[in-house]
């Protein structure tokens, strides 16, 4: 190992331990639904009234859903940007899988209450800190020359700048639009994911980062 | 990236998240067996009878662990029908995905409610959708020519139409019959399975889809 | 598809579902594992005593863990000698898997109840049905000629032999040694996999099956 | 099998098993913040005071994530020294995994209880024996000559006592310290793994491991 320097690591791997948290967390997310403790036998009155709270839960579990998708989208079209990766890569990246894995906390949060200013501020500023921890791999990334050789540096930005926009900058909005109206912050935090799902958005986002 | 058009992805990674999210639900539907919380020393009496309603989560974790793995077998068949997967490819089976993580929930749910109609309908329509969200990914890699030039276009249509019949329709046929007489429904979601699962099935299906 | 007579599945595929359900076996043991509900500020004395019942569920765990590597090994050193793989296998090692993810149940019963008799059956059973499990798929791969051709079939016999003796009938026999006395079927529990662990057994193991 | 002696195992497939281990593991802490059950609706002032004793836990998820980011990496560079694994060396392995996979019971318990010295020891002698169990592996690996030719012998024997001062020995000096003044104790389990994450402190044991 002497002679890297600096050192490399095994790009296949950290994308197998970011693989595997990804797909955790997502799974995780359901493990907030939980059966109402009901005593049988139930009538389908009692039932349909127990799973009303179910609801926004299951509301803010697709929001999270999405959110982790775009991110893991946009993970691996890094990775196939990247030549190589090192130590402070790595750790970046641990960074990044930090906010992903507590991301089952804030959407459970706002699942149990929808209205709460202080729950939808908590949610946006762990996705704004997720946000700014996938700008870092990408400054970082640019700086440490570990991009391939043919990937356009100007592009490359103006997608980095994206991403400041279209996650940090638009989650703390949303934190902050909580404390004037609390759906205003619900509609801020479905729009993001939403928009990198529509294809439009995908296929412009595609030029701009590629 | 930019030459790409549309835009590709690649197949072994999202391969590794969707089997990543398989491996998961089936192994946390076991979450929803908990240990009676009993006095200790406990008489086996006492015991025994506190592990009774343990039995039917026991047998709606069997049915939905064998579900999952029917799901699993079709997505691994679609997976060696693709040539490339593109970015709607993606969303779409980000889609699935997204229902085969619910599944503890409604498992959970009739687990503890196997007579309640609303429980059994909560179940039959989450996997009618789980359903639904595999016949768009078929419907979709036919339009997008995503498979490989080899398959037969013509079978391949036959065994899409044969999820719809078997997968969606079916589960809201249960969903519907749970409202007749609750164990008709239970019979039918553990037919599906089943159905799948028997050889003579499992090979006529290979036919029909291959 | 058509032309696979039987239909062949992807090895590497299963390999890692497979892998990915162990993983996550072994670390949800953990889940049992609750910190007591004790008012801060707590004093050493309190907190000691209240950490006392969690050394029969380290106890518990630990035998589990060791019992799911033993089996992870057994699941690698076959899949080393398989050539192929076919529906038939995916459905049995399901059941294997099946029997795998239900583990942690179980092991949380005996420890909450290591003295209960109907608690150590509840695991020998369970422990068994897998040990049976994993027969089934050594007896099938040798019957579908899924095996590397230079594996020695009279070995390969032998060493099934062996399994079934050391795990289902072990398994079985502490179940029933838990009605003449818990403490022996404990013993019984812990002695299987530590027989596999010892490296002696490992190497006489590795010439019997090999 | 029968001509391997001693026998040797998938060194890949051992990595995905621990890979496996350690995404979940990560992954697994978030479960331990609970959100506080309020009624709805819930003043700001309410969820703010129910919120504050989540920060001690979400600070010790955040060391343990780290520490488990530290031993991946380790785990990692020792795995791109190896030319080959045994038997031996999977038991020294499941061994680590076991003291991975509790790694969220220690955290959860100093994260609900930062002040008590017997919560903040169990949590060092959890991790003292985590470091013992890699010790192991470095100097079993060495014996059993799995490493690769050109690893510098005396330079992997000088990473060892790094790892088992930095690792066994200052957890163990945690657990003491606790008994003084615990966040004392608090500072070192901090502390360790900010050591490997600083640069300067990766590039000189980069140096001396490799």
């Amino acid at each position: 190992m002497a002679d890297h320097t600096p050192e490399l690591l095994g790009k296949g791997r950290i994308e197998a331990l970011s693989d595997g948290v990804f797909a955790i967390v997502v799974t995780l997310l359901v493990l907030e639904l939980r059966v109402p403790a009901l005593p049988e036998p139930v009538s389908n009155a009692v039932m349909a009234t127990a799973l009303r709270p179910v609801v926004p839960k299951v509301l803010s579990l697709v929001i999270s859903f999405l959110t982790v998708c775009v991110i893991w989208l946009s993970h691996h079209r890094l990775f196939t940007l990247l030549a190589k990766v090192d130590v402070p890569f790595f750790w970046l990246n641990a960074n990044l899988l930090l906010w992903v894995t507590l991301i089952p906390f804030p959407t459970a949060l706002i699942g149990d209450h929808p209205g709460s200013a202080v729950a939808l501020s908590v949610y946006g500023v762990a996705m704004s800190l997720m946000g700014w921890a996938f700008v870092l791999i990408r400054v970082n990334v640019r700086r440490s020359r570990c991009l391939h050789d043919d990937v356009d540096a100007v592009a490359f930005g103006k997608g980095t700048l994206q991403v400041v926009l279209l996650s940090p900058v638009a989650y703390s909005l949303g934190a902050v639009l909580a404390w004037v109206w609390p759906p205003l912050a619900f509609l801020v935090f479905v729009g993001i994911p939403v928009y990198f799902v529509f294809p439009h958005a995908v296929r412009a986002r595609a030029v701009a980062s590629g």
